[in-house]
């Protein structure tokens, strides 16, 4: 693990996420750049200082060297974001397999390197965007490939959470949260890059729709800022599909308030990641259906992902813990020569994170436009 | 009433709404320009044939010429849209209080001639936006002038259904049905004009903000029409709120699903027309709320529009008569040469009518244009 | 109308019911014993004078002297539940038609004599169960008949509300709450006799199974009465079926909640008055289906009794306008010679009532005895 | 850990529950009485052979003889129920802290020399009542304590599930459902022992009244059982106040749908397992309340005992990681000499597990003898 020391919010999701299966152990880490506090994540995840680092260069240099039964397996970065690209770099030239947080990078440059990068070493490069590996958006997904949907005509993704506006109002910025107001540290979007590539990705899983064309407006409502902390994005995908993204960190009172909606010709469907174990299908000639997590009715796909019956609620960290599993998964098979399944191939990647940086440049170019603005990324380029 | 013979939707609704209180009595009334129809309606509602007419224009007529104490105190229009303009004219020179259905009618210059009109004749004027006079409707605007929300930031509107698409793909077009989908009868927009116009005011009548720019995307995924089914327009209200608005009439599985949510920099709020009885109260530092109707701790012109405890469901009946009661008790007061009390003054009227025709036609050619269009309605140049 | 002057809660909600599509006028009435007060509701709600009656005798006795196309039709009984029985029989004994609120009567003799008399005179006498007469409730019903529920299980019926416990708790006893706490007007029962048969007469009309056995608990929380407010009552039903009959009216912060589940071997239905418009059928093998009000796929007895699209919210006064509705048209085709619909037939009658007070009765013998009790009622002795 | 190898449903929960947070190491287990199915799960787990057993009594005298430093520090015991008293006797007298599932034994005369035991042994001994775990059940607890809903009148909890059923009639019995059908390892009851004593715990936790009687109706809808497999229970509990516990394992198409509420004169609470990140607080003067969990408003003890902001949901896991985290920190609290905290301590122990099977035999008892009895359990007696 690169980064992840006291103080970091999204560190301990990830070593959670890795831990809950019992097949992923974590052997070494460059927690933090300050080698004191390095040292003292690393004694408190019982590993041996000989595997804890003081720079994200010095681990990559040592592990390669170690013999491979030794070797760490993959390296998750979980670092702020400005980081993602030199070290997921150098974590590739090194010929490692990559766990990567998102946005996956700054620029569209960049992205574009580290996917012909990937390419080119034939590692395996997962993004976590955790909230596509619900269960029940496989489900939806699976539903939308069967034409339960019919034509899909149009999709609303929103996005909405107060968490930044809070944290300004009753004065509780804490380190987790300054970084992300920061250009040089965050990039040059906060919301969308946030937060907004989370609803462009989970619409992505589902309808499998490449964008073509955005118009959007951001907002600053924080003082200070000038970073976008809303956004509402119209969106023209390909085939004649019409899109809405609603993203906000400054939304008074929402908590994580992700919800889809997918309209087809034939039925709607609809979720909500705040009540992540029901799916609804919307029909127009018989009654709304919900679809429980873990029910012998569900796509395998979307069994395959589960782990508690349906009423023993599972959440974010077994969403999360997913993309861990069949990442480790793929690994192994790979490792030891067989091919991994499409079950377990199936967790966001590289790819899906050059997208979602194409979609953050994007939308702000036509924020600042006023206009249209065309979404060029082609998955298939690298 | 003229309109709501044998086959219309709203007309029953105005009946219903208008004899729930037992203090409007159906008189006189011109149902249908087919003579044997409109005597049929009559006949159904008990009422002597002397008052059946066969034309609007004969019963303006002949209404007027009767003696005060048996004259028809007020006029409905419940027909198609097309024909609200002449009829409305016709009563307000005749001297007529009027209750209109919405959308008020087809042009910009129609809707200025009735504001107009009306100042010039002093007569009552209603425009039946039903929706916004659910009495969690009206708590929600006092929550807002109080200051609860602090600063407005944000409004989202939706209000999506799939009746159209249901009813053409399962091929059930009725005479309800299929007037709206004619120009010469609906005007130039069907979805926004029927129910976009809805979404419109439930925003205004909550937050009391004009709209200043539009910046639409309409969609016709009917075959055959060339009308709008579907819109998703962004707006940029006054004081630099921001606004989205999305209404479709082709969104397979909806079932009239209007949603208002606003954000404020210290609270937000949501309402769901399908579950008008709760509205909740979102605040960054203290538990959700959900205030119900007819609760002590309502405001009193919240109170004022209910009839029944809570648990005993009022909906779309209760909120459609709250226009007409607040409409007859204000004609009562006032022939009675009484002050109308505010909580009675307290129902849409022309300007709100002619301000929602405004928006249509602002949002349409900014959806042909492709660009923001400005908004120009001033309610005080009348 | 007998009963309902000013004061009265359930008066206006007839009123209103009765009012709601049209059919049924209101022409004469006793509404109070008070003729001051009679006098002044009989102009409130525009009737001539010589239509108002001092007591129900007068009433009774001068209408039956009208010729027959100006005598009423029929009589609502909107007293206290004391006054249900002296009235009722008196109107049995004039041959006039009957609807009357619950609890029918007192005692199981009373009960017993208004069905014989009943039958004797061959009249329609409808009781109020009103929440009974939901559409999707109908649909329940329906769902049952149809077998899609397999051989009934378990039935769990709750109806709590706090009503009582805030009235005396913030000291706001009004007229229409007062005399519910006195034995001579109430009867020997508040809670079970208020709302309890509610809960029994909703699972009788959706299961249609009779009580075999009661064990009931009941409770006295607020000081100085020494009637029940609250009862938690297990019951045999007919075929082993188990039921659970929870009610309160102490059950601070509940509205009228009032739920039934009903549970079957192939699957279960749930149902809440609070949320009258959808109805949750659970399947082992398949998703949860939500039924709405108004949908294409209802059984035709459901859908006869709606007025709107789903979407436009109906609630407690539609439901109480079906009753009005299905007896008025009932009554119409006896007058005219024509057999009334299975349809039009379809409300509760005065044997339902019966059934309600051998349940109130049975509970208490229960509660005092600490002991099951049979339940004797039977609908065939009649 | 004993217990939990492949086949077992809760051996891995206990196993991702104890993992979650990284500070509990599984090091030695006996899973299976069969040699080979131990050793395979011990592979799955990565252990070294010479700490897997084929017996726990070959366990607890091995592990006993290790040097401090590499000896277990707790068992945890996770077998079919009528193994819990012979392994956590032997571990007790062993010395060793015990982790246990539920129910804790079978016999009221085992759970009384289990208390004695721990007592004497001074150990630490935790039940896995998970969902009195939950943070905002803990949130509920303060809420009552702290007086918010008055004197408390009545708990209702429900626990129904369908699971049974299903697996009966879809042919599908596993190794997980059958033994839970047979007496000699479920012991005496299978409903009310398997979820029955979840409801019990529920509202001991939250209440913190003892049980004075039970009044139960036991019923066996599954053929070829002579086991309950649902009861109704009425409960007298301390100080007047009122009970029902509902459960079911034959409730068709339920999902595990355990609800608890409670009444007090003042304001009431209610709890879904299903949606446990919210909690209803109703009061009769103000909006309903709904309590998120990781709000800043919780009380402290509620927030200690969450990971992840509200909005990114946390479920049953996090729950019973909730009782493996406060177990161990309270073990390494006294393993290095200090006090252990109060927040630490909130688990529940030996003598909660030793109420529930009060709880079950009172119940049965109730049931066969179809009276009322008192249930004699006192915590103060060991």
């Amino acid at each position: 693990m690169i980064g992840g020391a006291a103080g970091s919010f999204i560190g301990p999701v990830h070593r959670m996420a890795a831990a809950l299966e019992g097949k992923i152990e974590l052997v070494c880490g460059a927690f933090s750049s300050i080698p004191a506090k390095s040292y003292k994540m690393g004694k408190e995840l019982f590993l041996d200082d000989d595997r804890v680092y003081i720079s994200y260069e010095e681990m990559i240099e040592k592990e390669r060297k170690l013999p491979s039964e030794k070797r760490v397996d993959f390296i998750s970065i979980v670092t702020p974001n400005y980081l993602h690209y030199p070290i997921a770099k150098t974590c590739l030239e090194a010929g490692f397999n990559i766990v990567c947080d998102k946005p996956l990078v700054n620029t569209i440059e960049e992205a574009d390197e580290l996917c012909r990068l990937t390419k080119k070493q034939n590692v395996l490069f997962a993004v976590t965007y955790c909230f596509s590996a619900y269960p029940l958006v496989k489900q939806a997904r699976e539903l939308v490939r069967k034409g339960i949907l019919g034509n899909i005509q149009k999709i609303i993704v929103e996005y909405s959470t107060g968490w930044l506006l809070k944290a300004v109002e009753v004065n509780k910025m804490t380190q987790k949260d300054i970084w992300r107001m920061v250009p040089a540290k965050v990039g040059n979007s906060l919301c969308i890059g946030d937060i907004g590539v989370h609803a462009e990705n989970l619409a992505y899983t589902i309808v499998g729709l490449e964008m073509e064309k955005l118009n959007a407006v951001t907002n600053s409502y924080i003082k200070g800022t000038r970073l976008d902390d809303e956004a509402n994005i119209l969106v023209k995908y390909q085939n004649g599909v019409r899109g809405i993204i609603i993203c906000s960190v400054v939304a008074v009172g929402e908590t994580e308030n992700l919800v889809i909606r997918v309209y087809g010709n034939k039925a709607s469907l609809e979720w909500h990641e705040n009540f992540p174990e029901q799916l609804i299908l919307k029909e127009p000639n018989g009654p709304e259906k919900i679809y429980k997590r873990d029910a012998d009715y569900l796509e395998p796909i979307a069994k395959y992902n589960t782990r508690f019956p349906v009423g023993l609620p599972e959440g974010y960290v077994e969403a999360f813990a997913n993309i861990y599993s069949n990442f480790a998964n793929t690994l192994m098979a790979r490792e030891s020569g067989r091919d991994p399944s499409e079950f377990d191939l199936d967790f966001p990647n590289v790819f899906d994170g050059a997208r979602g940086v194409y979609f953050i440049s994007c939308a702000l170019e036509s924020a600042k436009s006023n206009q249209w603005v065309n979404m060029e990324f082609d998955p298939f380029k690298y």
